[in-house]
């Protein structure tokens, strides 16, 4: 058996997420089966993190075993042959080492999230990004993101179905970038928990129309209460952009 | 009667192109249809530059002469309401003079054409980018460009339905910047012949990929003749960005 790696894109829309279900289609889903019709094995793919159903994959790392002798460039090309129509696309494929684990050996996860900041309708970008029609104060963003850097109990950011062992979490960046009608938060940890993201930058939009002030964000981390959550934002917006190893 | 003049962007996929069509669906259509629903009126509307099918606009400019008595803000909103679902989006309303024009007042076009060069197939941006998996040499491409800056009959980079005059175009810039596995053309002139945007794109791309020289480009233009062509580079890449007035 080989280990392959993949480096992964994918326009989550018509997904239900990542990993597999049973009512709908999945990009693990997608690749497995295209990995059988290669292969004719029944390979598992695993992956860097797990995606929420409509939630954005720019280079999502995952790996399988493979017994079929193929050429890391060949099984690259026939994996993009075999997914069409599925915006699903293999941006690169490596052989790696039989201990290496997409999920286990990744040490940082970066996400970042897209807003279109203006009143009238999307038209490219359905689906991806969060269009807030209200004006935005991404310096107040930013002051309120501050408040989440570093080692906390996340409690209030995270979704009632999430697995993690613990709450606590070590945030490593949370940036608010704007840039014309656009504002980009870039998110950094060795790990996340499920919804986190979501959570903060939802929160952090009430920090930028007003609605909360940026010290609410700190707040809302002490509370440690799902309760105190304000907003968890749209799966939209949201993409996996890039795993350390 | 009040002119309006209007800031449109739209995605170009399910249309015919800018201008009514009997047999399909066209931006100006749905524009004119939500302002009778608005107005009881049947406007015309007029825009700065017609694209053809599946080409895009960031900031078409357009006008339309309304007897309602309603603010531009109003009918901004009213139009952004009753575009939906269609993926058109009004940036902007003003009233302008009565003699101001869309398209005859208009001195400038801006349009930019975007390339993905990648072997991967598209995802997120199918239909709104070309696309290109051979890796393409955009500093010979910029090279290739430079000999068509300036006044020129540009008939070989002019399409058969092409209802302009003349062929004699003056044209301002033509710009070749790569961002990684992007390529974006920037072009700008008064104005611009039917596929002329597209002929000059899909001739660089020859340059790029190699089978053309720079220097060819120089020959396709001075033999002022179609049948030169090297290639038309398809609408999906294709943005109308801006109109100077």
């Amino acid at each position: 058996m080989t280990r392959f790696a993949f480096t992964v894109e994918f326009d989550g829309r018509p997904f239900m997420g990542w990993q597999r279900q049973a009512h709908g289609p999945s990009v693990q889903q997608a690749i497995e089966e295209a990995l059988e019709r290669i292969t004719s094995e029944r390979a598992v793919l695993h992956c860097a993190g797990r995606t929420d159903a409509g939630v954005h994959g720019l280079a999502m790392r995952a790996h399988a075993d493979i017994a079929k002798d193929i050429t890391p460039f060949r099984l690259m090309e026939a994996l993009n042959a075999h997914l069409k129509p599925d915006p699903v696309a293999i941006l690169a494929c490596e052989v790696v080492a039989d201990d290496w684990h997409a999920r286990f050996s990744c040490v940082g996860r970066a996400y970042v999230y897209h807003i279109l900041n203006r009143r009238a309708p999307l038209t490219f970008e359905k689906g991806l990004v969060w269009q807030v029609p209200q004006p935005l104060d991404a310096i107040a963003m930013a002051e309120g993101a501050a408040y989440l850097i570093g080692r906390h109990d996340f409690t209030t950011f995270r979704s009632a179905h999430c697995q993690a062992e613990s709450p606590v979490k070590s945030l490593d960046r949370l940036d608010v970038v704007r840039e014309g009608d656009r504002i980009a938060v870039h998110a950094e940890a060795r790990s996340f928990l499920h919804h986190q993201v979501r959570s903060m930058v939802g929160c952090l939009a009430l920090v930028g129309m007003g609605s909360w002030t940026p010290a609410d964000m700190a707040a809302a981390l002490t509370a440690k209460d799902r309760g105190a959550l304000g907003l968890n934002a749209p799966p939209d917006g949201l993409y996996f952009v890039k795993a350390k190893y």
